[in-house]
């Protein structure tokens, strides 16, 4: 048969350019397959080749070749001319860099675990209108962490019992924002103008009530987006600086278009994570959480989930550590197979969101991985599941970081209140799975 | 602890409603945990339960609870009540039996198989505006198959060559549509607004010229909602009846955007598939390319790639062979661990593509696994890649067609057919890695 050309795109000698994306895979070829046969594939079908050479090709093209330019064990970096790609367009950035090759029958697995971007390219982005300077420009105070409750069980109140009942307890408890879960969207049992109108309703009271500033992260998810567009100017209406999005089920389109609605409108954009662990868990194939979790940051969402370490939901503490620096730092270092240099020039930072099985116990072990400053946690059953009820498991919530940022135990802390005392009692220090 | 009730989801003695939705999954516990209760936090965690019980769960909620009402081997199967989704809405869906639960500590892998969708919920939806009739109504021709052919190499021609060198060439040898490739949307060598313009006049030159209609598959994949109406409607002003769109990097909230358009336009929707295979490809994880395929006919995507078999691009015949059935019939069967049943009702069926790898010689492998009345072929490489250039090329693509149809071996047609003789002598029958 005709010639294969991938070899063409293995370049050991080529040096990057200052503009070009570079992009870190773990690469385990098929049977009989060496790795630089199988890393050529990957450089080339992500960029001018195909299977067979073409009689089509001109000389000039050959500047849009991607190059496999460092082999080290499974690791191969690649390096793509940034011509390559649309302007700020990260579904365009996908369908090249993460597209066809993961389904290459010359891999038997592969693993898109870093995208370094180039100054350049992350111009054509706006990134957060906010990222952590939520916690000032929302809340008015100087550090975090911003606590969220969705009230659980997570589908099946009704507009009412969410926002009158749940939401409202949760608020008078001390809690920043009540949180829609990520398959709350607009259901019949709780349909979303009138969780809208309610939640606003409700908030005005708490913060009437409290002095304190309330928002809420309200799941704007829909199945198209036009009703995306006509969800969030609702809760823009109702007054609500925040909406939340179900960001990998809604798809990279949606979350562009929603970060441009929410410069339109001056909102804070909370990411929900739903079905990323579909391509992320499989340390060997699909997409890290870290590069999924940068893509998200270069779009301009302002707080994602990115796990908690010690709760229901997988992450090891290195990579959850390693995404926290990446999201809410300007520069960041290289961490070999693990994340690639990025500086992120104008680009906003991020605030990280802990969720997933926390309750008041085991708050103090998120902090010591998290610090308190720049945070988001998100405490649903560890709330809902308090003995003393809603507004008693906020409370417990809130003393436990009062507890902390004291640097009081918690133990010494509940003598003296009663709902931290409670869930102490009721979850110890317990770690869900 | 307070007591888990992930187990009170499970209910062997559950017997389906008629309205209820139904999954089946594969699971495979943590060390340590049983089959019972991992499969017992899928349904949990994808209904309204969570990691502890809630002081606030109401009793009416119970008939919010997920069952499940199967469990065989590692096979698994969950019933989840009709209201617990909005209706119509594909993002809501999947944030909820393809969300969370793939991150779940207490799962080592899980798979989602596939989604069985009753008559009342599939109501809410559309399907396909064309489907397999685009043959009838857009080409006027009985049977298929479509062929398509990608100016390959995939990026780097100016909109010019793309249009009026090798789209105008591939016309005018005989293929029905000139393709974009997944990662080809509007960049700087070839941008979108003037590679449609110029698309549309050649194709109304080789219409003219040859009697026969033309059309593309132009990529109106964008970073926005916007954008991609903009596309669209300008794919549309030019005469096109079908536009393409990157499925799975622009997201369910943009299919179902784009099948919206499509209705408005009276046109059919392409789907490209890049990057599925990030979740697809594991068999123990992720969720499966037969699941996907499914819910791309239910938003209504016209045809949609699903694999050769024989290709470059992994997918297993046994699996091929039950995505096409599922996807071109109105009624399928169970295949145990591989599909379920489902009726389709109202929503009409969709055309598979195969591509990824296929030239004339391996043509008959193709049509042996497919048929040719219900298909589009997409053959890029194998047109361009041909020694006599793109027009040989598409006439080869041409006469491995009408061998097969004629029950003519291609040995033989290659005697009196130039082209389709060169391309034999040139890839032979291999099958490309």
């Amino acid at each position: 048969m005709a010639a294969e050309w991938y070899l063409d795109f293995v370049d050991l000698k080529h040096r990057p350019r200052a503009d070009e994306i570079l992009a870190l895979f773990k690469v385990e070829p098929a049977s009989g397959m060496s790795i630089r046969e199988a890393a050529g594939r990957v450089a080339s079908e992500s960029s001018i080749g195909t299977w067979t050479k073409l009689t089509t090709l001109k000389p000039r093209m050959r500047r849009l070749m991607a190059h496999v330019y460092e082999i080290e064990g499974p690791w191969v970096k690649v390096a793509y001319p940034l011509e390559l790609f649309e302007e700020g367009s990260v579904p365009g950035l996908a369908s090249a860099i993460a597209g066809n090759i993961f389904g290459m029958k010359a891999l038997k697995n592969l693993r898109l675990v870093d995208v370094q971007l180039p100054r350049k390219y992350l111009r054509s982005f706006k990134g957060p209108l906010f990222g952590r300077q939520v916690i000032k420009k929302i809340f008015r105070r100087k550090s975090g962490p911003i606590t969220a409750v969705v009230p659980k069980p997570k589908v099946g109140f009704t507009s009412r019992e969410h926002a009158a009942e749940i939401g409202y307890a949760l608020w008078r408890g001390g809690i920043d924002c009540v949180k829609d879960d990520e398959n709350l969207t607009s259901q019949r049992f709780n349909r979303f103008e009138r969780r809208v109108k309610l939640l606003a309703k409700f908030r005005d009271k708490a913060e009437r009530e409290t002095g304190e500033v309330k928002d809420a992260f309200i799941n704007v998810t829909a199945p198209n987006l036009r009703e995306l567009e006509r969800r969030v100017k609702l809760v823009h209406e109702h007054g609500f600086r925040y909406f939340m999005i179900d960001v990998v089920v809604s798809g990279f389109t949606a979350v562009q278009t929603a970060t441009d609605l929410a410069r339109d409108y001056g909102m804070a954009i909370h990411g929900h994570r739903a079905m990323h662990a579909a391509f992320t868990r499989n340390p060997r194939h699909g997409i890290s959480m870290l590069c999924l979790a940068k893509l998200m940051r270069v779009m301009g969402v302002d707080q994602l989930h990115i796990g908690t370490v010690i709760g229901k939901l997988a992450g090891a503490k290195r990579e959850v550590l390693a995404i926290k620096e990446l999201i809410t730092q300007q520069e960041v270092e290289e961490i070999p197979g693990l994340r690639m240099p990025q500086r992120w020039g104008e680009i906003k930072p991020m605030l990280p969101v802990a969720s997933g099985g926390l309750h008041p116990g085991i708050l103090p072990e998120v902090f010591d991985i998290y610090g308190t400053t720049d945070l988001v946690i998100q405490v649903g059953g560890g709330t809902l599941g308090h003995p003393m009820g809603a507004q008693a498991g906020a409370r417990a919530v809130v003393q436990a970081i009062e507890a902390y940022k004291a640097g009081v135990s918690l133990e010494e802390y509940a003598k003296t209140h009663q709902e931290l005392r409670a869930a102490l009692k009721h979850w110890g220090r317990t770690k869900p799975v």
